[in-house]
């Protein structure tokens, strides 16, 4: 495995999960500046034991990026590697890009998934690798071992990954806080894809509205996305109100 | 099962897909006043045939419940049951007790299913019952019918049905409706959450957009739940561009 240990940088409620699932495969160390229980086959260290580790994955919020970034970039050894893990990809692999030193490895993913939809298995799910600087052979190491955990592995640009994260994962989130605003609730007579709009709020909003709030903030075409959802929004409203004013 | 055949008033594609089920479990016969192929074990017959039958299940779109009970009140036998299976039943259920003679037994229906949700099976999703003119006896029967058919029965006032319907069946078709005026697609990094939603686009929008209409126009809790919606709408947006507006 890509010649030895990975060190997770925050224990949040993705970084934890993350953390687990991948110490199933290698050997992981984690830091967190709150004190957090370790999970299953992962160990605790400091974040100067973390930062010697020659694979670093951060598992921080898109808004604690440059923050981050900028307090580990004079302290990491030579040929690391480093991955984010954020929901958008444009701005945090720019501002790895040109936050760390020039020996680093870098590379972008987004993990499609998480301690909701992963609960039972992680098995198909997208991983969308965002190479920044990393040779082939590197790369091809990386995308072989995210296979390896059956993830449904996906190399694509900054950009193009978040033109498409808007209208899937964006909008998904989206009308999940929406519905989870009006507080639907459980019911006998409830069809099967009210259950499955349910599910949708129920999975959404365990995240918190911060991780929602910067996934729409830090997205460019969030707007594009969210402009769209209102016109269609107006548009069957409109039309339902035409039919109603027939005779 | 209460006494004989039972009588499917159109096929259309609810129409098509009740009578087929029914016919597993009773002679079914089925008029409609286009020409239509049988579902299968279902023989088609005339208009005054299928007025002959002791049980009659009306498959129509509500908006034209009035003209079709209009057009079978003084053709009815003695002694008729009388079904509707409209999405709204304090609606269709007036209309057939003001209408339909003194000697009719009526029993709003509404199943909550069908030609997508039930394609592999209506094994536990909702039969909504809602007695309005039908002794404890037939009644029974009845609700042992439906239960035969492994739908999970739930006997309610039309007024409350409405209610549910509205925040759950809806909502839902309400939001299936906007997203697929977005035009969403298929993506190969759709997360679950995104899958479920194309699922739910999928399954309203096969349904005829009039049936739509129909079912948000004669819900007298619609404009409730779509004042709800829009407020929840503009309620994650505002609190979305506040934090837009930090630092």
């Amino acid at each position: 495995m890509s010649g030895g240990e990975i060190g997770i940088y925050g224990l949040g409620r993705f970084g934890s999960f993350w953390a687990e699932r991948l110490a199933r495969r290698a050997t992981v160390k984690a830091f967190s500046r709150r004190s957090r229980a370790a999970p299953a086959g992962v160990e605790l260290v400091s974040e100067e034991r973390l930062l010697e580790c020659p694979v670093l994955i951060l598992c921080v919020a898109i808004s604690a990026m440059e923050q981050v970034v900028g307090r580990i970039r004079d302290r990491l050894p030579a040929g690391v590697t480093v991955m984010d893990t954020c929901s958008v990809k444009g701005y945090p692999t720019r501002l790895m890009d040109r936050t760390l030193p020039a020996g680093a490895r870098i590379l972008g993913t987004h993990p499609m998934f998480g301690p909701d939809s992963g609960r039972e298995t992680i098995a198909g799910l997208p991983m969308v690798l965002c190479p920044v600087r990393i040779e082939p052979a590197p790369l091809a190491r990386w995308e072989r071992f995210f296979a390896e955990l059956e993830l449904n592995v996906v190399v694509m640009e900054p950009d193009a990954h978040d033109r498409e994260a808007a209208f899937t994962q964006g909008v998904t989130h989206y009308v999940g806080r929406v519905l989870a605003e009006m507080r639907l609730r459980e019911s006998t007579i409830g069809p099967l894809g009210f259950q499955r709009l349910l599910s949708i709020v129920e999975q959404t909003c365990n995240d918190p509205w911060q991780l929602f709030a910067d996934l729409q903030r830090f997205n460019p075409h969030t707007m594009e996305m969210r402009a769209g959802l209102e016109a269609a929004f107006r548009g069957v409203s409109a039309r339902l109100d035409d039919v109603r004013d027939d005779p």
